[in-house]
């Protein structure tokens, strides 16, 4: 009973991600949305567009990914995509990780540390295409609330652009997609054109 | 682009299950679970406890069951497991699931209504396995809250064990643990025998 009592641990453990408040908005505009509801809304979408991978994807990676990569919010908490300190915060979620996982049996512990880097480096088609998931799900939601957190924080299209381009390495017709969305965000004025 | 419209309308519909509450509590008691909350958790849940399925079991199709088997509630709203309603409510919740489901193009309207009736029939090793996270979750949250919806609700052991005990049907070894966490739930008065 040793392992389940480790398993039961880490489940109750990671309820706290309930608690991790991210800046974009449900979107009925009500309340900003949690890492918990993030990660299941892009499970569901990875099971919805998995068609539009530009390569073969293991789906049950992909999802498992999307589940457990913000577990190390529990100790690092949620960093913007647009935050400055962005890229210097990997020491900090490595041990985050090592912490969190840590609870688990060590066969669960490596097999979920290794999924989590695997989708932090973003090389194998199932990373890529976990990304796109990631990345599509606050656009959609600052596009269908006019503006969210592109305007409440004032970042400009050429920034989106370059902060989401590599979603095309995992699919290209997302990305077209989501390029199409920007365009008329800019036209509606959710988003300001530099 | 009218399937990927179609994708991405259904992507904003489910945003809605953010908003229905549960009975059940957070793990820090500070607000109760939503049920997109309760579908990521049971989701990872799924990965890490698949060990103790009674049988070999398909876990991508586990965990599509159950990342989707709330999303009735958007027209049919939650149902407490003790409530004196909960068996009349199925024609309600088909209408939703085909209406929910419906915003999808037709092949996938199709896999995620057979998806969700299979786990509404708890017949394959797959929506059998899927209850046992599905009815976990709510013991450990009330027995980790000292009592939770059990002693909100007034409600007794032998409910608890009759309303759960297909859990047994999934999992012997999971049925054996959550027995263990109720004897434990008396003996500590979080739970009333009766």
């Amino acid at each position: 009973m040793d392992r389940l009592k480790k398993q039961i641990e880490f489940i109750a453990e990671i309820d706290k991600i309930k608690n991790i408040i991210r800046k974009t908005s449900l979107l009925d505009n009500s309340r900003k949305e949690n890492s918990a509801e993030h990660s299941w809304h892009i499970s569901v979408m990875a099971i919805i567009l998995a068609e539009y991978s530009n390569n073969k994807i293991d789906l049950l990676k992909v999802i498992k990914m999307l589940l457990i990569h913000d577990l190390v919010e529990i100790d690092a908490e949620d960093t913007f995509l647009y935050a400055s300190n962005r890229n210097d915060r990997f020491s900090e979620e490595l041990q985050a990780a090592e912490r969190v996982f840590g609870i688990l049996p060590d066969d669960q512990k490596d097999e979920f540390i290794n999924l989590w880097l695997e989708f932090e480096k973003k090389e194998t088609d199932e990373a890529k295409f976990a990304t796109v998931l990631d990345r599509l799900e606050p656009i959609l939601q600052n596009y269908l609330t006019q503006g969210g957190t592109w305007k409440e924080f004032d970042i400009e299209y050429t920034k989106i652009i370059n902060a989401n381009k590599h979603i095309a390495e995992g699919s290209a017709e997302i990305w077209q997609y989501a390029q199409s969305i920007l365009i008329d965000s800019v036209d509606k004025k959710y988003l300001r054109k530099d």
